[in-house]
């Protein structure tokens, strides 16, 4: 007898018919003789219509309210799950992230989990009920209020569940049977990836692929905990993300995947005085605005008429579209103390990475990727390397043609057609 | 300085306009110098909407879970008027029942307020802010667990906390200026009350009065605590619900008012055999099954063949109609074992009650009430009084006239006609 936690995405609970679905399917999984702990998302679109309420009251909702809000969506979808699992014959109570114990930092709208405290779910376990559990939420461990661990953050909550409770396993139902080569959406004969390791679906879900949430990805590392990511339309195997890098064999494939990401925009800061300690006031500003930066560029300044450029340096650098206005705003105000020259916004790129743990000990996998991309006609705007990673940035219009010519170059194609069920969830 | 405690039905926050127009309310009491705490209850038509879902995944869902489902109506309509009442420059906190400490008994759907410990509510107080809490519901001292207060419970909410905190006042905002001698609906020159007595208050809730809820008046008494009824679309003075019986002048009003109610249904019970016994064993069934019983009538049975009569009874009850089909199936069931010949079940009949403390040493009240039926051509079927308070039932399409019968024969209209604002809160 195994213990389980399954995580269910909004779209996987958007209507009352696809809850009866997923009640269906946890309660297989007690018949099969596993105990499970089950975590919800809210249901469908449910948090981007209470977030839309809240612009009708307020321009700019303060953090502890928007919390109290969102969290009202999963609230509604565990308890309906738990009906439907009582209608189908067995026990199961929901609990909210605060009585579910998960403690978290009091940073509103991306609170970060601090301590899991799930006596009240053993103690359903220890007397046969599911438990049931609201995802992306928390309480403050300093305030008591509640608090939400922002996008994705569902993933995560299933994740630390499954380390503190010590399950087996942690499975994440999604829309696609697992992880593939390259988004099926994009790249037609994508290939399933039957295992890949902690360290390669970090960076891929660091550079865009949205199956797995990166902070879901850390916590289970860190715990040792396997990942099971699949399809919550059928009962295929997905993948299992487990193991690291050290444990692989020496004939391990070359490369695992290619990444893509359209959610972010670049910011080019042009004729910086090519000083020290200038670059660092720039981004000690932009880290004050509380805005993660993704890929770092520094050149020669281009962007100066060439009687200034001397002893200037143009930097780049990208980061979440949202965040671009307040990125913008914070760095108005230093452009006079810093003296740069200007600031340019531009909300048109794309980023293809090439993953792969293979790539530590073959130092050409940069050179032919990039030769694929200029093959294909891409143009390359920025470079940004890992030890198992290539990564650029180019035009958004060019984005799919750039993850086909990728994986097409690097033979990652399978012979069937990926099978895409449609939809995502939080 | 005064402590305020203003409770919103959900009809006063149905919609964003409507919260930021709550909002301005109670910012215009903090301006005043008040401090301030609200009750509020789901927006509008909430709690029925999560009434659907919940029945579309379970035909009977428990209620641990139902109430997990409900409160997520308050939760998203508290925050909202948080972040309004932010958004005009006042500092405001939402907090759940369990956050404001209320606790209650763990009977799911129906539980009762055991104990307020408003600790957090008065930290916010003291520091300046509004405390905005989730009406209809608490947490169950024993298990932890989410509770609700049944239909009402916000008003029961409000004056709990105003109790608890030592409140000057407890506001209860509704869609008309306050308590009447009659439903301005159907008697357009209804008189509006300017004060009135716990006791009347009470027999006139019990009665079908929909302004308070009948909990909530009991709570007040106890308290010696003054309920504000008024309007939360005008500044008019409402009702003031203060003081005993005791207190009243001599030359007080004879009669307070006409109360009617359409939700009840009769249940009789042809041809009991009468014998000791046989009365109680039917009603202890009927409290086993939950249901609370309204006016009992006992007669010699006419629904019988005078053959089989003799030594039977017919005795009839009214009941919430809504407790019907449970107590039909629950006295079905003991039918062969008690020996009575059958039931009758009615949900055509209605309730008028006339109800004043003045009453109480004028005797001919009750012989002027039940003539003013009958030249209304009114038939009485059931009749039930107190020390305050008459009440019969009627045919439910004779209610109307039976209720403007008596408000004329009584004298009760007033000059003006009465102003209804439309809507009604949970």
């Amino acid at each position: 007898m195994a213990l389980v936690v399954q995580k269910y995405g909004g779209s996987s609970v958007a209507d009352a018919e696809r809850i009866k679905r997923v009640a269906e399917r946890i309660v297989s999984a007690r018949k099969a003789g596993d105990d499970v702990v089950v975590v919800v998302s809210a249901m469908g679109d449910t948090t981007d219509e209470l977030l839309d309420l809240a612009h009708q009251v307020s321009p700019l909702p303060a953090g502890r309210e928007l919390d109290m809000l969102l969290t009202a969506g999963e609230r509604i979808s565990m308890a309906l799950l738990a009906m439907a699992i009582h209608n189908l014959g067995y026990e199961a109570r929901s609990y909210t992230g605060s009585q579910a114990g998960v403690l978290t930092t009091s940073v509103h709208g991306r609170a970060r989990i601090i301590d899991v405290t799930p006596g009240r779910l053993q103690s359903a376990l220890d007397e046969g009920a599911v438990a049931i559990v609201a995802g992306f939420q928390g309480v403050s461990q300093d305030t008591k209020d509640i608090t939400t661990l922002g996008r994705g953050g569902s993933d995560t909550t299933a994740v630390a569940l499954a380390a503190a409770l010590n399950a087996d396993v942690c499975e994440i139902y999604t829309d696609v049977d697992g992880v593939f080569t390259a988004d099926p959406r994009i790249v037609s004969n994508a290939r399933h990836i039957k295992q890949i390791t902690y360290e390669e679906m970090l960076e891929l879900a660091a550079c865009g692929a949205k199956v797995l949430h990166l902070r879901s990805v850390e916590y289970a590392r860190r715990a040792g905990l396997p990942i099971h990511v699949r399809s919550s339309y059928s009962t295929n195997t997905g993948t299992m993300v487990t193991g690291s890098m050290e444990d692989l064999p020496v004939e391990q494939a070359l490369i695992t995947g290619v990444a893509h990401d359209r959610s972010e925009a670049k910011i080019t800061i042009v004729g910086v005085p090519d000083e020290p300690g200038a670059a660092a006031r720039i981004f000690e500003t932009v880290a004050g605005a509380e805005i993660n930066l993704d890929m770092i560029v520094q050149n020669v300044s281009t962007g100066v008429p060439a009687s200034q450029s001397a002893g200037r340096t143009d930097i780049s650098f990208t980061l979440p579209k949202a965040d671009g206005p307040t990125a913008m705003a914070a760095l108005s105000k230093i452009q006079n103390d810093i003296g740069f020259v200007g600031l340019l916004f531009d909300d048109h790129v794309g980023k293809v990475s090439l993953i792969g743990a293979g790539m530590r000990s073959h130092p050409g996998v940069a050179a032919n990727f990039f030769a694929a991309l200029g093959e294909a006609g891409v143009n390359i705007e920025m470079i940004s390397t890992s030890e198992i990673r290539v990564s650029v940035v180019c035009r958004d219009t060019d984005l799919d043609a750039a993850v086909r010519a990728v994986h097409d170059a690097f033979d990652l194609g399978g012979e069937d057609e990926a099978v895409v069920y449609g939809g995502t969830g939080r």
